[in-house]
């Protein structure tokens, strides 16, 4: 499976009243698992013409990420312990300008899974702010990630929204 | 239209690296518009048999809510300042145990819309966890709330995400 | 009293596993008050040679603040509602370049206080981070907010804890 | 040095619009160093009569700790980095209801320092409020973490605010 798994150190903030990690600081978790898949350097057999050590973040440059979509379920509810949690972060697809991120909130070895989760990523130009095709090396370092999308067992489809 | 129109007051710390509010601090706005509507006590014209005063989080009693799933979407990035952004919040939908709450996060008068949203609310006893279903007090109250879903511009089709 | 009231809108996500408002977020009730206080337009009658509508915040330019110190006192737990809670903030000293904000959080009428606080801020350039002189406009912008600072119930002697 | 060393993992949604590590956050970081010093079991040769795998906050049944006071000086701004940073906790003193913790928020081996810090924590029933007495195997436990005080170099005398 195409995926990095990121260990995600829990907080004692991280808990709400009703004693559970709180459902916004689940994207929280999320958004640190991103940031990690798009900083982490390229491997050391990469594609020729790419900088050794570059990552996703590192060759941005004039081109900024910002988040277009998110959706998340909730599975099972989260304690607090001081032992991390994991988050599995991998590419479902990549189009022209964006491209998005699939993620399990879950232990180590997947026996028990908190969310499953999806954020859709779209390249930005830093000043204009219009959308700007990835280009050919970005393509490769997100390809090296790529696995099959959730399958969100509650969402709901997108004509019955429309019908109702 | 049957909503509630919440001011959230902004916070120096929403602000993120990128200058604007955090993608996941839009989900606290959420949270608490949810929580303002379920604290919000019925109007003086209510049914017989309803406490004056109560509300949907007031009755809850041994009953608790979980989150099941959200879903957003980010359609302009939104900057600090002092005034307050608005939530707008209503009822999209009751099931059996739970209920759909839709929102906008917006200029108070609608002209600008930062993200729409959608969270699915469950009822479930506290102590063993499992589902109790909304009785007639409680759909009541959240009936005076219902309007149309939100469209999404950017669901996928369950079906799609299968098929890929 | 020169000081500014700030009503601070408690979020559902402040309330931490105890049930009252974690001490952490106490902080972040602070730096807004703060930051309102940096951001407060000069006074209409305010001296020649002071733009219009500007605040401390806006005349900042390639200076910028840092905090150097802060110490709180918590007196007693502040638990959610939908009502605000107040911080009054006050400058209770200005040095060379620096300045000292003191702060009380407490209902509007004072009659309850949950913390007493204060934070020294340092003017530093924002490039090389060396400290930078309070200017005459700034010394008069602080210096409508002045008043006596707080007396800290519990701080320690700087001697005292030399010596243990 | 009688002290632990606990590494916490940075968030992306730790650094401010400023881009380092936002002052409010310096106190989380505190706060997950102390929940862990105080979750910590006790150590295998402990005296006779406490249970083994015992730690502070798994013995405090009907007790409760909450936070008397916190003061922290920023030494250094704080960038955002994959590897932890790391927050040196002990025991600065112990007295009969309370005790207090200082900590530094460092590089592992100390060439760096962030912050300094003390927090004074109060020991109360979670009934009444009122404070309630360390007892013998409480004070065995916080004794083992003891070392000498910070010291504050900024910190104003009590005695100044009192004469200002």
């Amino acid at each position: 499976m195409s995926s990095l798994l990121i260990p995600i150190q829990m907080r004692f903030g991280d808990i709400d009243s009703y004693g559970h990690v709180n459902n916004v600081t689940m994207l929280q978790y999320l958004e640190d698992a991103r940031v990690r898949l798009m900083s982490r350097a390229l491997p050391e057999d990469a594609a020729a013409g790419i900088p050794e050590g570059a990552s996703f973040r590192s060759l941005l440059g004039e081109r900024q990420t910002v988040i277009g979509r998110q959706e998340i379920e909730y599975t099972e509810q989260l304690l607090y312990r001081p032992e991390p949690v994991f988050v599995r972060v991998w590419v479902s697809s990549v189009g022209g300008s964006s491209f998005v991120l699939d993620y399990a909130v879950q232990e180590e070895d997947g026996s028990r899974v908190y969310a499953v989760a999806q954020t859709a990523v779209v390249q930005i130009d830093r000043r204009t702010g219009r959308p700007v095709r990835l280009d050919g090396t970005q393509r490769e370092l997100l390809e090296q990630w790529v696995d099959a999308p959730t399958r969100f067992a509650r969402r709901p489809a997108p004509a019955e929204a429309r019908a109702r």
